[in-house]
Order: C-alpha cells, then sequence, then structure tokens
C-alpha cells in the first residue's frame, strides 16, 4: 500500500477540489491509501455522494487553515492545528506514510518541510522541479522555481543530479540534457554564480550538461532539465505561464469580437479545444520538492480536482520510483565539496 | 537637424535590413540626418536603386565588422575599425550627433558605450530599457534586461526613476505605475536585494511605486514599468518573447494539419495577421540604453528593416524630448546615497 496525505485547504478551489481529486486518484491505483487532512465534517461533506474505497480514505481532523500571506515562521510555530502542520506531522512521525501533497502556501510549506520532514543524506538545500509541456509532445523540467532565492554554484550542481533523477526514474527520459539557465548561450555568459556554476557543471560526471541556455528556448524541447537560482526560474516559469494565458485571453477575445471568426473558430474546435488542453497547466499536476526524505508536492494555488489528482499520481510514481537512495548515492561523491561550501560561507 | 548614427552591420540582416531602415527612416523626418558606417562600397550597393535625399545621409567607411561572440575589451581594444566602433567614436567626438543604433553584440556595445561615450551625471550605471505591448492595448517598459547582472537595491531605483522619465516623455504615460520583479507581491517576499529595494522605492518621491509584481503578470496592463536585475530582465523579457513565439509556431503548425482547420483560418485571416503583427516584436524598436550621455538604441540582432526604422525613430524622439537634463536633475538629490553606495563596496 503506497500512503500519501492531502492537505485539503490553502487552495482557490479547497477544499472541494482536493477532495474531488483525492477521490479520482483512489480510483486509478487500487493499492494506494489517501489521509485527508483539514476540517473532517467539511471534508465528510464534500465526500457526499462520492463512490470510492472507503477503507483506503482517512480523514485526520485540523480545524485550522494556513492563509495565502502568513509568515511562514508563525505558521511552523503557531499553526500546528492547521491542514498543512497536520500533514507535515503525519509525514514525520509515521514511518509507512510515503509523501504528501499540499495547494497551500508555498513559503510555509518548504519552511516546515525542510524544518519538520528532513533532508535526504547530501542534500543541502531541497528546491521545486516543476515539470512543462515542450512544443514538440515532450517535456522539460525546471530545477529551482523558488524553494532558495540566494544559492551557490554548488546547490545548482545538486539541482542538476537530484534533477536528471527525477527525470529519469519518474519520467522515463534517458540521460536527460541540462542546462543551465543563463542571459546567452557563451560559456563566459552570466554573473559570477553562472560562471562558477558553468565549470563545476562541466566537470560533473553524473549529469548529461549541455551548456547555457536562454530563457527563449524553454519550450522548444532542445532541453530536458534547467537548472537556475529559484528567484529567476520562478521568473523563467511564470512568465512563460503569463504570456500564454494572455494569449488564450486576446485569442478569445478577438474570436468573439466578429462573426466571421467566430464562423471560423467553430471549423477549428477540435483544434482549439487541444491546444487549451496543452497550455493548461492543471493538466501536468504540481511542483515535486526534490531532495526532502520522503515526497512533498506543491500543486498550484488555483489547482482544481485534475490538478490535485495529477499532484497525487506525481507522489504515487516518486514513491515506486525508489529514486531517494539514488540521489543520496550520487550526492556522496561531493560530500567533500559540500563541507568545503559549508565552512566558506 | 537631427544627427543619428547607424551602424550598419553585426546583425542578422546587415547591412540591408539597416540600410533599408535607414532610408524609410529619413522619409519620415525632414530634419533628420543618417550617418551610416561600415564598408562603403557595400552600403553603396544596398543604396542602389533606393530613392532618398542625399544631402541628408553620409557613409563613414568602416571596414571591419564585430561578431556576435567577441570579447567587448577585444573590440574595444582592436576593432577600432569595425562599424560599431567607428559609431561609437563619431558619436564621442561629434559634438551635434545626438546618438546612435546599432544592432550587433550586446556586450561590446553596452561596454564601448560606457568606456567611450559615458554617463550622465549621476547616474552609476546605465541599463536596457525595452517597451513590450500590453494586451489591453498598452506598453509596459522593463529596466534593465542585461546591461549589469550584479547589482545593489540603489541601482533599481536609479532604473526606477530614469524608466519613469523616459516612459513620461518618449511615450507620453503619466505617472507611470512602477513595480518591482519578485516572486511574490508581499512586501517581505524575494532575496535581501528585493527586500532592500522595495523599501527604498517606497521612499523615493520621484516615482510613482506601486509594489511588487509577479513576472505572470508582465503582459496585464496593470504596470507601466518594471525594474529588475539585469538577470532575471533578461529571462523575463526572453521567456516571454519566446512563449509567444512558440505559441505562434504551435498554431500555424496546427492550422496547417488539417483542412477544416485551413478553412477556419480563412475566416479569421485579418484576425490572425493583426495578431502576428501585435507579437511581432520588429513592430517595436529596440532597447534604449538608459542613462548615457547620448542616446544609444540596441535593436535585436535579428532586426530586419521594419525594426530598424524604428530605432532610428526612437533616437530621434528621445533627441527631442530633451530628458538626459530631467535625469540628471532628478538624479542630483541622491548623489550622497550615491557615494555612500559606492563606499560600501
Amino acid at each position: 500500500m503506497v500512503k500519501i496525505v492531502v492537505d485539503c485547504f490553502g487552495g482557490d478551489h479547497s477544499p472541494e477540489a482536493n477532495v474531488e481529486g483525492s477521490v479520482s486518484a483512489l480510483k486509478l491505483y487500487s493499492d494506494l491509501h489517501l489521509i485527508l487532512t483539514g476540517d473532517e465534517e467539511t471534508i465528510k461533506k464534500c465526500l457526499e455522494g462520492k463512490e470510492y474505497d472507503n477503507s483506503r480514505l482517512e480523514i485526520v481532523h485540523a480545524p485550522e487553515v494556513v492563509g495565502v500571506d502568513e509568515k511562514p515562521t508563525d505558521v511552523i510555530r503557531l499553526k500546528k492545528e492547521s491542514s498543512m502542520m497536520k500533514a507535515i506531522k503525519l509525514l514525520r512521525t509515521e514511518d509507512d506514510i510515503a509523501g504528501m501533497v499540499s495547494v497551500g502556501s508555498t513559503g510555509a510549506l518548504v519552511s516546515a518541510a525542510m524544518l519538520r520532514v528532513g533532508r535526504l543524506k547530501g542534500v543541502v538545500r531541497p528546491a521545486f522541479c516543476p515539470i512543462l509541456p515542450t512544443m514538440n509532445g515532450g517535456i522539460v523540467g525546471i530545477c529551482d522555481t523558488g524553494a532558495n532565492v540566494d544559492i551557490t554554484a554548488f546547490h545548482l550542481v545538486q539541482y542538476a543530479i537530484m534533477g536528471s533523477l527525477y527525470l529519469e526514474n519518474v519520467y522515463g527520459v534517458k540521460s536527460p540534457r541540462v542546462a543551465l539557465l543563463n542571459i546567452g548561450v557563451e560559456e563566459e555568459k552570466g554573473d559570477e554564480l553562472r560562471k562558477q556554476a558553468y565549470k563545476l557543471l562541466k566537470d560533473t560526471k553524473e549529469i548529461n550538461f549541455v551548456g547555457n541556455m536562454e530563457s527563449r528556448d524553454l519550450l522548444t524541447g532542445k532541453y530536458d532539465l534547467v537548472v537556475c537560482d529559484g528567484f529567476s526560474g520562478n521568473v523563467l516559469v511564470k512568465s512563460t505561464e503569463g504570456a500564454c494565458l494572455e494569449m488564450l485571453k486576446m485569442l478569445k477575445r478577438d474570436i468573439s469580437s466578429s462573426v466571421l471568426n467566430k464562423i471560423g473558430a467553430l471549423f477549428m474546435y477540435k483544434m482549439f479545444m487541444k491546444e487549451k488542453a496543452f497550455m493548461n497547466y492543471q493538466n501536468y499536476g504540481g511542483s515535486v520538492l526534490l531532495g526532502t526524505s520522503k515526497v512533498v508536492i506543491k500543486g498550484h494555488g488555483s489547482s482544481k480536482a485534475t490538478a490535485v489528482e495529477k499532484c497525487i499520481e506525481q507522489a504515487y510514481r516518486m514513491e515506486l520510483s525508489e529514486m531517494s537512495p539514488k540521489i543520496e548515492s550520487a550526492l556522496e561523491k561531493y560530500e567533500d565539496i559540500i563541507i568545503e561550501d559549508l565552512i566558506s560561507k
């Protein structure tokens, strides 16, 4: 049995979407067991009328909810009765629970996971690694997109190793092509961090480093994994998402502005629906926090049921991939560098 | 007469596009005088058969071309006979020349402009400020997008002041809404640089600071100017450009994949053409380098004639706006902070 905790509150469509997504996920895998945290009465109401195997679904009551703007330190200290902190506590204390999914506050989740769940041996800082679809039908992972904003070049090497193992073991990408996000493709481009990272990445035998990537090439399918500091990674992913969304809106507005366009759109209905589905991030699950000792998945705050279901699926597949020992053994060779890196700060 | 130098080499479509764009620009303004730098014979060949007022067009012979990958320091020291360095030299030595346009190597242009053209009084570092169209029909400026990658919070304040004056004086945007690029909208978000910058920007009376912006909101029209370090600004602009281009490609590919789609597209022909024009960066000129003592415009490396024409137009309008003394007087109040900032490093 694979046991996963689902934090049922904190998102724009919570708890309905979280509960509905959980019920759908249960139907996908007969060896999946879910524990839902949050206000018991509310969750029960959401479950009413739904069909599911109730021997594989538990509710753990948590009366409080973590708000989006709450300070992570306050959440950890004062919101112990929240659905998020209860989920974290279960993950920490129950050996047979494999992972958790939350669509709540990113800051609180990262801090609580770091402090309470802990890191795999050798990992300096866990990092987010969302997956985006590329225009040639493939995928691209981006690591990190906001877990850490102040980093050293060696963190980027760890992201490259962890991200490569993730893509290989969970998505079946053979020898992922790893690129460093930079402002130009030439080796000497960028700030000190990037120049140092380039040299380190080139010498890292565990990965298939292919050089610098300019952000305009993210969706082209030329790369499988992009490593970056959390600040620019966040900018990269959100501006790509924003540009796609704004273009869809423009298309929609322009189509409804004339009868001719509406007729044309009818002919192209299937195509537009396919493209809309392709660009809908709800279909791609959430961001895995790579490097924690148990699986932690952060779904988009605006996740609907499908997105929650995909997040649970991701957690399930990560657990089955048995990636954690692989990450620990790959990082072991770099122990000396980690110690050096920590001392130099 | 407004005199502007056009570096005719170094772009993907040079020198044809540069010469054609120059000829078109001459037709727009009867008081515009252009000086074209580059191989004289080649430029003359490009001019053959074109109609233009030759009393307002000069050629200054420059036999060498700066390659995209050349080291800026090598270009400045060794490529004095290149079209770019000749243009820079003219800008520096001829008092009556107002500005220059180049579509060549960004690194070389920034370095040469900083060293040879010089900065306005009070400016610590000149910064790029390209303009993008927003989805509600407006524009948004982004400063900086790559001139400086290692900066302090005070640089961001200078970008905000210079960018606001640029948008007001050249584009007529009243009291531009300035945002700080960050990974969340709350005041305490981001790294140390962002936290410091937020505080400084809030206290800067010369600007209309409206808070943090997440990159997904760049094209929504909620902001007029976004300030950021050159690294994340570069990521922001290029990923937005990349996402739009990749979506257009997808649309094109999907349309040609079926007869029904092709019929539909015919009905929507006008709409698609309008949208294509809207998203074509060739129609929006280049990036102004704000803070240099004379106007320097960097066009996209893939600029065609229209883009070059728009760059020349931008240079012309910047000169007429008489912005330089306004920037110097706005920055004067911050002299003490600049000195403090420089000493602390």
